[in-house]
């Protein structure tokens, strides 16, 4: 089985200047592949580093990725240091040139000398193209007789490198086009193929608990992670192609899926707020949110999603005592009887943001985010949710603790929000069908 | 000058499960201590693998800081394998593991037989304490007959070893509480100072050829970072003393910040929506949002500030046209004249806005934000912003094109409405000063 390393090239990296999220996709994506990741390693922008790092990546990995140092500029090394420790002249790609020379052109701006850099490469190397950059990569098996020229050790064995430009979009896209493929084709034998069940209101150790005897499973392997308020699964099996893989893969799949139930929200990139948004459309139904102390994520969350002005046409952030009773007629009595983080008032305002909005659905949120505003009655994490629909009003209480910060509360209170709207559309459709 | 390497343990990280903030940080904060850091290694849960980047990060490095893998599972291997790379026997720490069992116990839980593991460490080392958290780390100066039995290169130089829990809220706090004054104590010979003057509205290299005789300069250097639609220039020295290197780093700070004007719109942890924040409440104004194509992202980074409740009493997400002439009173046909997408629904929505909730200050944002919905008039990245004061309404369109997604176009427009805001209220204390 072949194995990778990911070598991210930067001084802005070191610095903690930006957030490495280059080595996060490489590391998923491989994982996909089924392409074990022993190493990430992280250099700065310094030619005896990076070939430090350079021969220690070959050393002991079949496939190198590295990103970042593409550029034009002085302190952009990565292309230049692989020639230097290949031993290899750097030779200018005509074609490449002509690539770049058309992108400023298309901009009405002349190429400035030093981009002409980008069209360089160690000779004999193959092109990774940039659809949507300036900086193509390299994307090469580096013959045996390179290999043993620069002193790797076992250089018979068969080694690739790919260079990636560190702008993330360039990356991904250079990864989904040519980069994936390439590995694939090169190194992988067999296939994988593999689910994410994602779950909400289940821990992971409870998770966990519940599939035990798949826990131990060799193919399919099944595993649980954790993160952000929910718990995925990951269902994974290798086979000789992707259908034999897949045939592993599904009926445990739709096994955890039939147990799990409504615990069991989508898979692999699916999102609360685009699953709620596509129960939304299917339903012809449309939501609008009343917000106090998530501020207006929940908003923010449903409108992530592109197309969501199908169901979404209205969400009001009522933070102050007076925004609840004037947008969402909270009567007075009620506050001052009750308080704004109360049952009572989070049902009045799923009432009141349905008769503002017309909306099918109303949501309404209110709590206390933090760090002050905790009394020993209602501390910091108290929250309450409703959910207006058909004339009836459900509430529900969370409390999350004094543990979490004032960002995790509310992102942990939105998600439950939104679990509610999908609970909600969930048991309707039972009741239709 | 002594450097440092940071060290991730964990496999999750390998499988890109994790996005890893905590090496970030650790960048961040030997930057601000100017201790260099010239790699940074990810392995997973191996024995083998661990204690084989333990000995290349003592042997080219002076300070080790290692997160994960201090848990009490059995794939929790840090501190195991530090005690065997150094052939150091494990002892039990019996206050530690008082403080873990009462740690339990005031959760009314009985501690598992596994906590114990927690409890124990390398024979000879230091603790780190964990204030948050059941998984205290080592922070120890090893001495160098443990590095010269190890086979560490140059064990007269002195090494230090920090291990933080993966948790990033227990590692922040590990580090801030006793970690960095570790460092500062035993490696620290001078002190650094540093500020992050934070710009808005100028580009990095614009900003570079504005100071481009500054970022010439060694005491204090500057130097220029971009990132999200703002800029930041780092202005640092170093000297014997703190107040030394301040006083090398503000007489120039203080010039960046004069020379930039309305540009500069904070330092270091500032941000729009925190400046915005403290700009209203010592006017004592209150601000109002309706948002379209943001749907809710500014009123969340409003509300993001804890206290922001003093001058955010109503936001509004108007994403439908109904939505905006029922709320705020846009007129039916200003949006079939215009469009939604126009300075004229921007001006009305500002001024709805105003009507509605009585603030002091409308913000209105109205655009396309993609992937879908741009004409040849008005492509995606097509914003028109609106700001409604004093009943006079001002208007800006944003154009920021076609290159980014439908969350950078967002981000990028809530930040422009938030500069918006605080370019109004600059000139309004010009106007009354």
């Amino acid at each position: 089985m072949a194995n990778a390393e990911i070598l991210s090239i930067g001084t802005e990296l070191l610095l903690g200047e930006v957030l490495d999220t280059n080595s996060k996709f490489f590391a998923t994506e491989l994982a996909k592949l089924g392409i074990d990741c022993y190493y990430r390693v992280t250099v700065g922008d310094n030619k005896d580093r990076i070939k430090a790092s350079l021969k220690q990546a070959f050393d002991r990995s079949d496939i190198v990725l590295t990103s970042g140092g593409l550029g034009p500029t002085a302190d952009d090394l990565t292309t230049e240091c692989i020639a230097e420790f290949f031993s290899l002249p750097m030779i200018l790609d005509e074609a490449v040139l002509r690539e770049i020379e058309k992108l400023f052109a298309d901009r009405n701006l002349s190429m400035p000398e030093t981009n002409k850099k980008q069209a360089m490469r160690p000779q004999g190397s193959g092109v990774l193209p940039n659809p949507s950059g300036t900086a193509p990569g390299i994307m090469w098996i580096v013959p045996a007789e390179v290999l043993a020229k620069a002193g790797v050790s076992d250089p018979q064995r068969k080694r690739a490198v790919l260079t990636f430009p560190g702008v993330p979009s360039e990356l991904v896209n250079m990864w989904n086009q040519s980069g994936a493929e390439f590995i694939s084709k090169n190194f992988l034998t067999g296939a994988i193929f593999s689910i994410e069940l994602k779950h909400y209101g289940i821990g992971e150790s409870a998770l966990a608990e519940k599939y035990a005897d798949l826990l131990d499973g060799t193919s399919p392997t099944v595993a649980p992670y954790a993160g952000m308020g929910e718990c995925r699964l990951r269902v994974a099996a290798k086979a000789n192609t992707i259908e034999e893989a897949r045939a592993l893969v599904m009926p445990v799949a739709e096994l955890i899926r039939k147990e799990s139930g409504k615990l069991c929200y989508g898979q692999d990139d699916d999102t609360l707020e685009a699953v709620v948004g596509q129960m939304l459309i299917s339903n012809n139904l449309t939501l609008s949110v009343a917000e106090s102390c998530t501020g207006g994520l929940v908003s923010k969350r449903l409108t992530d999603i592109g197309g969501s002005s199908q169901y979404i046409k209205l969400n009001a952030v009522t933070y102050a005592n007076e925004a609840k009773m004037k947008i969402l007629g909270v009567p007075q009595e009620l506050l001052e009887q009750y308080g704004a983080v109360s049952d009572e008032c989070a049902r009045a305002m799923a009432e009141g943001i349905v008769r503002l909005s017309g909306a099918d659905i109303g949501l309404s949120i209110t709590g206390i985010a933090g760090p002050t505003g905790g009394t020993p009655d209602k501390p910091v994490g108290t929250v309450y949710l409703g959910l207006c629909a058909n004339g009836q009003v459900d509430t529900k209480k969370l409390s999350l603790g004094t543990k979490l910060n004032r960002q995790e509360i509310r992102f942990r209170t939105s998600s439950a929000a939104l679990n509610m709207v999908r609970l909600h559309l969930l048991s309707r459709n039972l009741v239709t069908q």
